[in-house]
């Protein structure tokens, strides 16, 4: 292996910057050459690539979004799109490949691994942590600290009303934003797509509480099947129906995206970075480098995208617990 | 004088605790006794009012919301609901008060000192900095340093994706907090209720920059004439007509209420605190405590609520120039 | 068991607050009188113990430091002092004790159980993270990121300057927070008491990075064994023996210790508080709730105390590659 | 005016590079050609000049430290510095000056301008905010935002723990820094090179204040004529002796002087930069552009640096007063 790209895809987390800075000076120690392509697949196919050097990565490891850009790519889910990504690829000579994205990305890695043979390796790059082999994702603790900051905010504000807050965090299909943020912002309710949500029981709850409590936040992960955090708070208004109780609702929206990564993040972007380049050089391909129990771990692309990882049950019972 | 009481009022903002703090200290540095009053004039009316020690305003200087606690009071706005306010204090031997809020507050003041003639001195808490007679108001420097970081990480996201967001920061009746979040994040427009939004110049500015620049941030007041971030956002949407382009919104709603004061906040709430009580003291009354170009100046209740502040000329200017 | 206690010993670390609310609610959960001891064991011994309610832990789960308060007991260490603390726990019909601490505090904890039999279950609180059994202690997530926060500020006048700067970190045994804000805030190298640190080597290094980087930074942790960051910085400044270079010292200090707790922090306190008295309620004692591979898991306080947990391998490869 | 020239010099403060994209963006505005010199005034004595576009700047207005980078220059102090200077700038057609920076840098365009004749405006840059002619300098804000968070921090852990802190923050002249971050962060004192301090008094209040409370923040201005914040403490803890107390210093350093800088110094580091080189082209010259009264306004070079700015009376009795 001689030449390698680097690229970033789908929604844009906190820690790619540092991901691909791991990678591109992971390349250049081992003496590989290493390319980067702008806009993802999209950039892929009409060859915006360019090459990148050590001080390429210069003072990026602690900013959000990607210098290399992320977008969505209908071409490339045609036989055509890839076809054309190829060739390009194949002009400038790469023979590697590190994708950092989330289950979209490596769907059209594995595609395109299984169609033309170039090695290929993933980073779980994706604030929604939903992704199989890896204890957690790159943005995932930025996600959940910038959402738990915003709580933190919000519950002054609600202690001083005596307000009903609930706040609507990331995941569609997931509740880990939710569940954390709502743990660490002692959040009465927590409200995810993985469990059923109960909202008789979160109403006579709300009641009870607000005897002994005068303000409660209940957090909302997007994806919710009772609706996003309007809809639930005009459900649970109607029916507690108390005209000296104040509702709000806010939604804190792409401020989960972006921001300095964490420690954690950086930690895990680099380390992710690195295993992937290692991994090509050791043979690995068509698979993540993630870290499981702590220690980095290799995971085929089919399992990272076919099986799911489940809410830690502890966590649940954490939330029911502690907000008594 | 001997004893008075303090309370806040209206919407919350960042720092009110550390003029509750400074009000209380001052008081018991210049002898006299001092009551906190819980849930503003509704407090007031069915004697919510406690005793209050140095001890009970420790630790508090750097922490949002109100320890007071806030609301709106419909009975206050009665003259029976205002006799039952007199009574209560008079009944403890208030002979001064100090009322921490904004406009509507200091209107509640104003009729009560004239119908009772308890000397009551007000102090600008409010994170919308519309109060003629004060620089600033205690807490808008705190909501513009947090919609300042909202608008960088969303930033972040932006640029990742040449997306095109429109951020809406609070301000019904005034654009402070927009223009200087406006500038501070280097939008390309701010639409404040003061000015006339002009969506055809946006418009085609917006295809222009379009050329030179991947993401732009628009900050919208909550307030402007042309509607809030969604509608504005679908207007633009629809004359633009581009469906490369990805148009964002994001509301920032009321964590730009809450979390711990800057010390801008702090310092400001400090000084109207301690002039509030001192200014009691030499015999003013029926006025607000704020900071005039740097220094503590009174300001009849009558002028802080009839007189408008205008936005600086330049800040409109700037990000004009700024953003080219 | 009927009623426990709960105190918190050594030196306090971000998130010990929130591991306090969740045993105290845990313990309220499950039917139990819960009393605070504060001062850590010579409030033990003095008998400053108070009964604790769900509202006695409202609104501390965002808060640095410890409302239990702590300190070093030399009293403990006696025969006597133990007895007038089983005394005082006899008197009041405490069965069970929850101790919140490091090293330090599980040796105490473990001759105090072997003596009285009083059931002991300890939770990691420092933020060092060098206790065995347990992936991460409470308050080292929230000490690597203020860290690394005054490092993304240093970098900043480090660049504009160009100057070399040498920042000392917290850890007398060991070189946790200095890897991780050292991968995390991109440092050229990071000296920690773990391993051996090659000064001749770094010289050499640092001469050859002035060639392609302009400024430096260089992470030490307090314990290393060529000494903290003044001496380590004089002894290379000789060896450089440049005058255009700059070099200068940060000493991060105590704001390692405070701080709001990450939301990792929070999470991983209420996770260990719970298990703390939930183990006790299933018959554990003698040993410590810690977090393994990401489940709860208990380990003896032998092992906790005799065992070391060494640094990631990987970690230290990523720093020399990482920084080229 | 055709081509002006922008650059940065003496400390680096957050919002320098605010202040050079306003210069730059202001310039190209008014059909200016804008040039950015690299290093100071070594960089002009080089010739280290570079044409600047309105892309050049886009992106760091939320960066500390400065992209132009800073140095002290020994050679601009003599004439042949100078000389060689002026022919740098000359044979680019440079003919207006915006420097950034304090009292050194001023001081030196004043020499230059009255030697050379180019015009040349000033805008102050720096933390200390010891400047004549402006209510605040760039980066004053910033740092003491940043000292205010650390004690915050710090105060955790001093609460914890029943310490007495002395904190040391930035400050060789002025006391500006400490007077605001101890208000805002509560200090039972603050220690400043303009005021005398006297620690017996300080010795006596600490032995009272400890009867009512536990912990002490004791703010000291580096400069401080009593010593550094080390010194102060080794006095105080010898008088108080009192072996149960525990004292400590943390010095917060380099931390200051970076970071993302706050609004209010965005804010206004974007209005000096405009008013700068409006200021050019509309005659102005040796003279520094500031903000007095919330107002744009410009000051000679020789009252900036001959007048001083002294500390605000009330702030000085806030502290003792809100500190019982």
């Amino acid at each position: 292996m001689k030449k390698i790209a680097v690229f970033t895809s789908g929604g844009d987390a906190p820690g790619m910057n540092a991901c691909i800075r791991a990678v591109v000076r992971t390349a250049i120690f081992h003496g590989l050459e290493v390319y980067g392509i702008t806009y993802g697949y999209d950039g892929m196919i009409s060859g915006n690539i360019k090459r990148m050097h050590s001080h390429s990565v210069s003072n990026i490891i602690q900013r959000g979004g990607t210098i290399l850009k992320s977008a969505r790519s209908e071409e490339f889910r045609t036989k055509e799109g890839r076809e054309k990504a190829y060739q390009q690829l194949k002009s400038l000579g790469i023979d590697g490949i590190v994708a950092i994205g989330g289950d979209g990305t490596f769907t059209g890695a594995k595609v395109f691994y299984e169609e033309y043979g170039i090695p290929t390796i993933g980073c779980p790059g994706t604030i929604d942590n939903d992704i199989y082999g890896t204890d957690y994702t790159i943005g995932f603790d930025t996600a959940v600290n910038t959402a738990l900051e915003a709580i933190d905010k919000i519950r002054d504000t609600a202690a001083a009303h005596d307000r009903i807050f609930f706040i609507e965090v990331m995941g569609r299909d997931s509740g880990y934003i939710a569940v954390e943020c709502g743990i660490g912002g002692g959040a009465e309710f927590v409200m995810v797509p993985e469990t059923e949500t109960d909202l008789k029981k979160v109403v006579k709850s709300l009641k009870n509480l607000r005897k002994s409590k005068s303000s409660s936040i209940i957090v909302v992960a997007e994806g919710d099947e009772e609706g996003n955090a309007d809809l639930i708070m005009e459900k649970v208004k109607v029916k507690i129906n108390d005209e000296d109780k104040e509702f709000k609702v806010t939604t804190l929206g792409h401020i989960q995206r972006g921001g300095n990564p964490t420690a954690r993040d950086r930690v895990l972007a680099s380390r992710c970075g690195m295993a992937a380049v290692e991994g090509l050089l050791n043979g690995e391909a068509n698979c993540m480098a993630g870290v499981v129990n702590g220690d980095v771990a290799y995971t085929s692309f089919a399992d990272c995208i076919g099986k799911t990882k489940p809410l830690k049950g502890d966590h649940l019972r954490l939330i029911e617990i502690l907000s008594i």
